[in-house]
């Protein structure tokens, strides 16, 4: 099991997406123990929960929580809310503007719960697969946001402060392309079959190939050279 | 109803405790129109919660949302892990050093959720009852915590990226004493035999007395001269 023969913990925030999945094969590959923190944030379909755990089992991951929380309280987005996902857009259109599918403060939220829990495991570093080139409609993916965030965490708490943890976040795809992540994550041996991106899956969880998602998805394999091995409808 | 005739909207987050109805007090006094966001963190015990709903009834406040979050899943306090909360200390023992009542990243998670909630319904101004004076231990009170904080709302939110909203902080009683607290809550008319501060209370929901948070709180009622209107076992 690579996950439990590396040195430091590291927290990898895991949504079951690529990108996420992309993320843990770099961090296994730098060495660090991974501790996978899913967020059930009121997703309005399950099966991304389910890929978080088939890639936590398939990357022998050393540890895999799943914390719930209710963003659907809060609203907002298509999302957490009873607001329709944006199908069949234009990839010109996807990549500019803050898409409906942006959830108010999700990443800030998801950070600091993997801060905390950082921060119980006596873990330094964090890694989330966020992506600035093909999706910079979503503020809080940006370098600007995660080096503030980084200042917070180092503020916010007891370890930051007394100096026992200098947390880092590592955001190893920030600035690839959706086909260059899917090339690296290809050489590390990801099986993107265990992955769901899709927005708007159908009840049995097969993908649409129309929500944005997959659409950057099935762009991102195309230009990478590759077949996506994921079911579509 | 006092909370209703505001201008401007404005999230509070509300725990039910004495520094949180206080605050809701003065952001009432100011003229905003408030939101209360209560987070259900896993805390041992319930009466929190009730405290908070009792409060928002009394001053009137115009919306009241309960957010529930599993923080217990990351555990690491002795509010919402299986650690026995301390008793009897004496008070400099208490205002010294980071407690074990300290829950990781709770301010931050707080802030982050505050957050999303604040960028749904359009609120720019955001009211917390931090204090940096007689808890000093906590790392997540401190101004520079919150400013480091104000920072990441304005870069995380499609809000703040759009110029649309332009996030800030209040922290009304930052600076001030638990005596101090107390003489301005109840100059605002603050019934604070509603709120609830015991970290250990009785299946009754009574207060110890002799907990951290029970010593502070009658600390501060008797430096102020004023009797505490909560029952004690």
């Amino acid at each position: 099991m690579r996950g439990e023969v590396g040195n430091s913990p590291a927290v990898l925030l895991l949504s079951g997406g690529l990108d996420s999945a992309t993320t843990a094969a770099i961090a296994l590959s730098e060495g660090f123990r991974l501790h996978a923190l899913s967020v059930d944030y009121g997703q309005r379909h399950r099966f991304e929960l389910d890929a978080a755990r088939r890639v936590a089992e398939s990357l022998g991951i050393a540890e895999h929580r799943v914390l719930r929380i209710d963003l659907g309280a809060i609203g907002g987005s298509a999302l957490t809310a009873d607001i329709a996902v944006p199908r069949d857009r234009p990839t010109e259109e996807i990549s500019s503007g803050i898409p409906i599918t942006y959830v108010p403060a999700r990443n800030t939220v998801m950070l600091s719960l993997a801060l905390g829990y950082a921060e119980v495991i006596g873990a330094a570093d964090f890694f989330i697969g966020v992506n600035a080139v093909d999706y910079s409609g979503y503020p809080d993916c940006r370098p600007e946001f995660i080096a503030a965030f980084e200042r917070v965490a180092n503020l916010a708490t007891k370890a930051g402060v007394e100096g026992t943890l200098r947390f880092q976040i590592h955001t190893p795809l920030i600035q690839l392309t959706k086909a260059e992540i899917i090339r690296r994550g290809t050489e590390l041996g990801v099986d993107y079959a265990l992955t769901h991106s899709c927005y708007a899956p159908n009840d049995e969880g097969v993908a649409c190939g129309r929500c944005d998602a997959c659409q950057l998805r099935l762009k991102g394999f195309a230009e990478a050279g590759l077949v996506d091995p994921v079911q579509y409808q």
